[in-house]
């Protein structure tokens, strides 16, 4: 197996940002940056002490994996763009299928998805984000596995169905967990209380996922069946539509929920 | 102003031994433990050193305040049931209004509610939770807030409309939020994935209130405008009608509120 020692980032983003960083701190290499904004290429290059590019067609073949680090929009005809087909690649998106690669033309090609969200220039630990890997074939998968394993401590291999499973189940747990604590966020103001005092208890709910499953965690007044503080609580957002409909709808599936528990 | 000294719980539920457990560490004593059950009542007297009882009639009066931690529908026949009336008495429910005790004939009593979830015997740092007091009078405020602040670094008052809005926003936060979990570690098992790839990204969600609001820190497809994405999902969720009918219901509702932004 000939080991990946040097790494081609292609996008300047948050993601690339963050791989750049944890691979040279364990050892690799940066090869060359690409981004189509020549100023953010630059300037991720200076800090991964590499070569940058905005031009696809200059994204050169002296490298071990090209990692396409953009937007899902921009995978395909990014991949396409490259010149090269014979250097491995892979992409980092959680809802782009592995088959684009094909598609254009690749021979060695894979997913190198981390399950976290990724904030501008904030330091993470690394070691401990889910990776979850795909590759074409079983060759490159012990590539790639030798480089995830060198910057997390929790790799694992998903399918392009799996890992679409896992993205769907992201939005849940995450997007709309957040929007929840943003109506909280913005019932509170409304009436001159600040958010500071659901700080504990939002923490504290998400701690005990750690220690028993959200199904035994569940609490609140429909896991209880109490339909007095439901009404009332139905009554309280009558001015608040929007806010009305999401807590009906969310009560009325837990309550059936759990009368099968 | 007379100092609060011995307490009577009336109730021996999770809010009861937690408050019971936290009084005595702090030197305050607890006078005499009443519950229906009278086995619960006699497990946590032990445990308390105090008498108790199953019978509201036997609720004494040689105590300081009464404490009544029952559920909600139980407060209001419970607060009848006490045979003293000049005792001083809270409630520690964020949807039961003060406005009980004086219908039960009470002339001094209040609200005494920690916001967050006390699950059974397990410990807590009590001086981090959020303590939420009314007070039907300046004198007994002073009273309550003595002890109160005894027990936790942040006391605030709330009154009883401003109390409904936090307990309706608590359902949002943490209620509906740890559903949405649920229904992430149901597609994830439905698939042979394990919860745990999402616990990081759970966490680090969770973790983001410290540093910014949930309106700035949210993410996702709904965020992005990304229509590819949503109709993916709303695809792959056809055969979760229930999923399918609440994902779509609050990304229609995130990108509404982020047309404003």
């Amino acid at each position: 197996m000939d080991a990946i020692r040097k790494i081609t980032l292609i996008g300047a983003g948050n993601v690339a940002w963050h791989l750049g960083k944890v691979f040279l701190q364990n050892g690799l290499q940066i090869h060359q940056v690409w981004s189509r904004t020549g100023k953010h290429a630059a300037e991720l290059a200076e800090e991964l002490n590499c070569s940058h590019t905005n031009k696809l067609e200059e994204v050169d073949s002296h490298t071990d994996l090209y990692i396409i680090a953009v937007s899902d929009d921009a995978i395909a005809s990014v991949a396409e763009g490259i010149p090269e087909r014979n250097i491995p690649v892979v992409h980092t998106s959680g809802a782009t299928p592995i088959s684009i690669f094909k598609d254009a033309g690749y021979g060695k090609y894979g997913i190198f998805y981390p399950l976290q969200t990724l904030s501008a220039k904030k330091p993470v630990d690394f070691s401990k984000i889910p990776l979850s890997i795909e590759c074409s074939g079983e060759d490159f998968e012990k590539q790639l596995k030798f480089i995830a394993n060198k910057v997390s401590e929790n790799v694992f291999t998903l399918d392009s169905g799996q890992r679409r499973i896992v993205h769907v189940a992201a939005v849940f747990a995450c997007n709309f967990s957040n929007y929840m604590f943003m109506i909280a966020e913005d019932l509170l103001e409304k009436n001159d209380i600040p958010f500071e005092v659901l700080k504990p208890l939002i923490k504290e709910t998400a701690g005990k996922i750690e220690h028993s499953s959200p199904y035994e965690s569940q609490t609140g007044p429909a896991v209880r069946h109490d339909y007095r503080i439901i009404e009332n609580h139905l009554d309280m957002l009558k001015n608040e539509e929007k806010y009305r409909e999401i807590y009906n709808l969310l009560t009325q599936n837990i309550l059936k929920v759990l009368e099968k528990k």
